[in-house]
């Protein structure tokens, strides 16, 4: 039996979280003792206690693979996001943000428990972001969460890979998986934070080979394949996963589908103000050209161009029509 | 028996508000038969329907009391903030925010009830805002929550127009005002909101006699006096209130104090972002002058020399220190 034709460019799934960014100086970081631009998953007390520090903040919504969604629908394309909130003012917000950019959100809401999750976001002057993510409700996502009839109807389904390794979260993630591989969909991971790699590297490992497209940085893949150069990390990635893309900071990025490679150069932005979502934003983009089954090229181009937008201003999620800026330069999806 | 010498410059009496800020277009504030320029307090049913049509928003800390507040703070003045908000993850936000820009801030929070108060804001191209306050339980800042001796120990208690006739906060109100004369301090009021003015008439009228100084724009004084040109309405409230000074948007600020009238230009802004706040950071900078024994030309050029900078961003708080921007026109503090 055939699945149905697919109704969704890309369902993503990950932790719903709102985001709570301030400009700070770089001794904040190192007061407590956090490594710049990756992630630390932190309990309350913690978030606390580094909120306390914080000057005041502004809050926007978040949450990797939700910033892709969002990209992905303000590049035209039709997307879905499965992430769990509670039923408290910030998961108001996250529902209400996520939906009015027109992505389909229909994860149920937690009735108890843990609240909705928060990342405090320091932004430093060089424009670099570390996250501290109180994880919340978003850390108890599991399989029954999972819509396997909406998963099955989107051409690609993008897991982040904060999300492997986490006991509960796993279960989500696989049954997200199973779900689209059965309709005969591809699925999509991204390395999300090479400290995270380091940590997970194990649970990484097992779920490479389920893998058809695997996202990434560079810093992600040289900590995965234990090479140090990227051109000998790409090669590494793609023996397992049929098509790779890595972001490379201002040189650009380059991915693989096994027979070609292809990179582009970063678009040019006049002043970097936050990179905070620039990775999210540039799978949204190179996905989204993939599900229209464009050429590799024009893939990391829609990447570079959604992350080029997100990374000149504060905050993950575009703030102009993606659709527009990839139209002007006859990339229209 | 004297009072203690004072120990902070002003504190400021309102409604404890977390902003929901989103850019939309006219048609949006059409649709819901809202007079732009205006706040409206609206129900939590209402709050909804206006929400669910707005496009994703930034969140951050507001209230027009508690701006001033900031901004005292910002300018290098001692500010203290009275109003609600709940035991929640807003109230956690608004708390932080207040707190980290140095203002003193010690009302109970609600453990019960509705929650901390959101405002709905739209923000339309030409930079106007259009608000939608879901007052939660800072509606129910009673005169318990008010600390007489932190009153008691401020140069200017000043008082958010917005309070005058709810039935709760006006025993707020009067607590705070009686609590400020009997140390021999000054009350200072804002008229706040034409609309409010003309919807509180009488409760403002009954107010007058006892406020010291008398804040508003141009539009609130006409509406409280029924003049027709701003001169004759300043003259009209300089016979109730000592102290007068209006806000006259880009043609800047005129204040008189019986005697002398005065008055000064705005400052120049290269692009109005948003206007959201420049009545209230006004205030702030000309209540501070007040406080510190300054003619009330330099407390006309504080107040508009911070109005200036907040209305070149989102968000009504500064986002630059006050204080180093007042010291550069040499009217430090």
């Amino acid at each position: 039996m055939d699945a149905p034709a697919p109704t969704l460019d890309v369902v993503t799934v990950g932790s719903a979280i709102v985001d709570v960014l301030a400009h700070v100086d770089d001794a904040l970081v190192a007061t407590h003792g956090l490594a710049k631009g990756t992630m630390t998953l932190v309990d309350l007390a913690r978030s606390a206690a580094i909120y306390e520090s914080m000057p005041p903040g502004v809050e926007v919504s978040g949450g990797s693979a939700a910033n892709t969604a969002a990209g992905v629908a303000s590049l035209g394309g039709a997307a879905a996001f499965v992430g769990k909130v509670r039923d408290d003012a910030l998961g108001d917000i996250f529902a209400h943000d996520l939906r009015s950019t027109g992505v389909v959100y229909t994860t149920p809401r937690g009735t108890s428990g843990p609240p909705t999750a928060r990342s405090l976001i320091l932004v430093t002057p060089d424009a670099e972001r570390t996250m501290n993510t109180y994880l919340g409700v978003a850390g108890e996502l599991a399989a029954g969460d999972v819509d396997e009839a909406l998963v099955a109807s989107a051409r690609i389904t993008y897991v982040e890979g904060y999300l492997v390794g986490l006991p509960s979260a796993e279960g989500a993630l696989t049954a997200a998986a199973g779900a689209a591989h059965r309709a005969g969909r591809r699925v999509a991971l991204t390395l999300s934070d090479p400290f995270w790699v380091q940590l997970q590297r194990d649970a990484f490992t097992e779920l490479l080979p389920s893998v058809d497209v695997l996202l990434g940085n560079e810093s992600e893949a040289l900590e995965m394949t234990g090479e140090t150069d990227v051109e000998a990390a790409l090669m590494a990635l793609t023996k397992t996963c049929p098509v790779v893309a890595l972001t490379r900071g201002a040189a650009g990025a380059v991915a693989s589908d096994g027979k070609d490679t292809v990179s582009v150069p970063a678009e040019p932005v006049t002043s970097v103000k936050d990179t905070t979502g620039a990775g999210d934003l540039f799978a949204a983009g190179f996905l989204l050209g993939l599900a229209r089954e464009r050429p590799l090229a024009d893939c990391l181009r829609l990447g570079a161009l959604a992350a080029a937008e997100v990374i000149s201003h504060t905050g993950a999620r575009p703030q102009t029509s993606l659709a527009a800026l990839a139209a002007a330069r006859g990339l229209a999806l």
